[in-house]
């Protein structure tokens, strides 16, 4: 290594990280060092330039705390989130989708059928849906994370006026894989615009800040790859330009206005009518390739 | 883009920042974002291994403040602060080397010839070169901004002991070209190891904190290519392991002990004898490729 030059650099630096036992973290060191300097190459990275983009993640580093990442809305806006994935999405099972900032662990478990709605404002829609295995049988054991936005576009934790986990729950399907829930209907709303992936990056380009409404949702089965995705207003007019690059065909799902007045009633919903939008999430054996 | 799919997601993510203004700056984030996609292609990178890349993004963002960059530091141990100098490089000059964290714009200016040791502990050395242009010719116009660390291995800013702007100064070269500086013989130290990209990559690693010895330099001349650079002692053991790539060979400079009684006497040294480090330093013409 005494003498470092442009053809040896990338080869040397390399080298240096082959002391990591963990043969599966060597590989991502190695490769991301690799396509970092394959930029810079590319790019003829000048000694500004560079300067600028260490400037930059110390201002995204500036931002974030515990409640914030700043790197994770940098990892969402450039589709790194959206392509991971979808690189763990199998080939007849629901696609994924982003997880975002706002999931956190221990939902209040609820009975299914089970009814949000509370004393949320909001168009009041009911959400029903069916786990299955990619050969459509139902898995009985699965269960469901669900968490939404409110009325305002605010999820709860951002919301000093919602009760603690507004909007979300666990819960187990039935014996047929189904489950139902009365919820709010999910309002499009900005990703923030107050840190430097907004200001430095995503302004400069015209980039639009929404992202459309959608339910969030992780499904989860002994013996089943867990899925973690999104079920997008089919009306919303961000879909053709989510922030995150969340939205696939398959998870943009309509509302239709039916008329059950057995589940409005058992739902706790006024009248024998309502908004309902109707899923089927269908999961992976673990370890499927 | 309402249907992001796993062939399009890289083409989309691109595409939204089309509306970059600056022409440079698009190529950069777009070549950025597609070499960060190749990278979790090609890995395959799993939710797990991406939350985990977040997360040591955020603990390198943590330890970062005014006055410390483990950024910086980052792209100096994966050897991208080196690539970007050899890419600055130009052929029949001498190669650039890392800037480092400790040079502070607006150092004393000086008059050559210069004697920094002042009541530095350590072996006094002469530092003696000249400044020239690709043909040999010399610049008279030409200024050094120099740094070193002290014989405790702190450069002055991390030294309460240290008076300010102790072993830095800048200054102009005589007509031919020429400067000396009499110092101290600059010490191997060791990178920051209280931060992450310390104790979360290169200690896993097995890598060597230690940089090699060295002086800095900043040249500067009108018309020509400033020179960011590094001078190492040949006597050093690190040199084969410094932890930042900054080792080139026509950095590596050895000491020689000389007998030159006029000199030792200009420069305050006791006694007709001094370790001697001769260099040349070519600039290359502004804009050359």
């Amino acid at each position: 290594m005494k003498n470092i030059t442009l053809e040896k650099i990338t080869e040397a630096a390399s080298q240096s990280f082959e002391g990591l036992p963990d043969e599966r973290q060597r590989l991502l060191v190695q490769t991301l060092l690799k396509q970092v300097h394959n930029f810079a190459r590319e790019v003829q990275l000048s000694h500004t330039e560079w300067r600028g983009l260490l400037a930059f993640l110390h201002r995204v580093g500036d931002i974030s705390d515990d409640s914030r990442s700043e790197f994770s809305l940098l990892s969402d806006v450039i589709g790194l989130s959206s392509l991971v994935d979808l690189l763990a999405s199998k080939p007849g099972s629901t696609p994924g989708s982003v997880l975002g900032p706002f999931h956190t662990v221990g939902s209040p478990w609820l009975a299914n059928p089970v009814n949000l709605i509370g004393a949320n404002p909001g168009q009041p829609v009911l959400l029903r849906g069916r786990v299955s295995d990619t050969q459509g049988q139902p898995l009985p054991e699965a269960s469901l994370d669900f968490w939404q936005n409110a009325a305002n576009g605010l999820y709860w934790q951002l919301d000093p006026q919602q009760p603690r986990d507004n909007l979300r729950c666990q819960l187990r399907v039935e014996a047929d894989g189904s489950f139902e829930i009365a919820t709010i209907r999910a309002v499009a709303y900005q990703i923030p615009t107050d840190g430097p992936v907004w200001t430095d990056l995503l302004q400069l380009a015209g980039r639009s800040p929404w992202r459309p409404a959608h339910f969030h949702l992780i499904v989860s089965a002994p013996g089943y790859r867990q899925l973690v995705t999104e079920l997008f207003d089919a009306e919303d007019p961000y879909l053709d330009s989510d922030a995150v690059f969340g939205v696939r065909e398959a998870l943009v799902r309509p509302y239709q206005r039916v008329s059950d007045a057995a589940a409005c009633q058992r739902l706790g919903l006024a009248g024998s009518e309502c908004l309902e939008m109707r899923v089927n999430l269908i999961l992976a054996k673990d370890g499927a390739s």
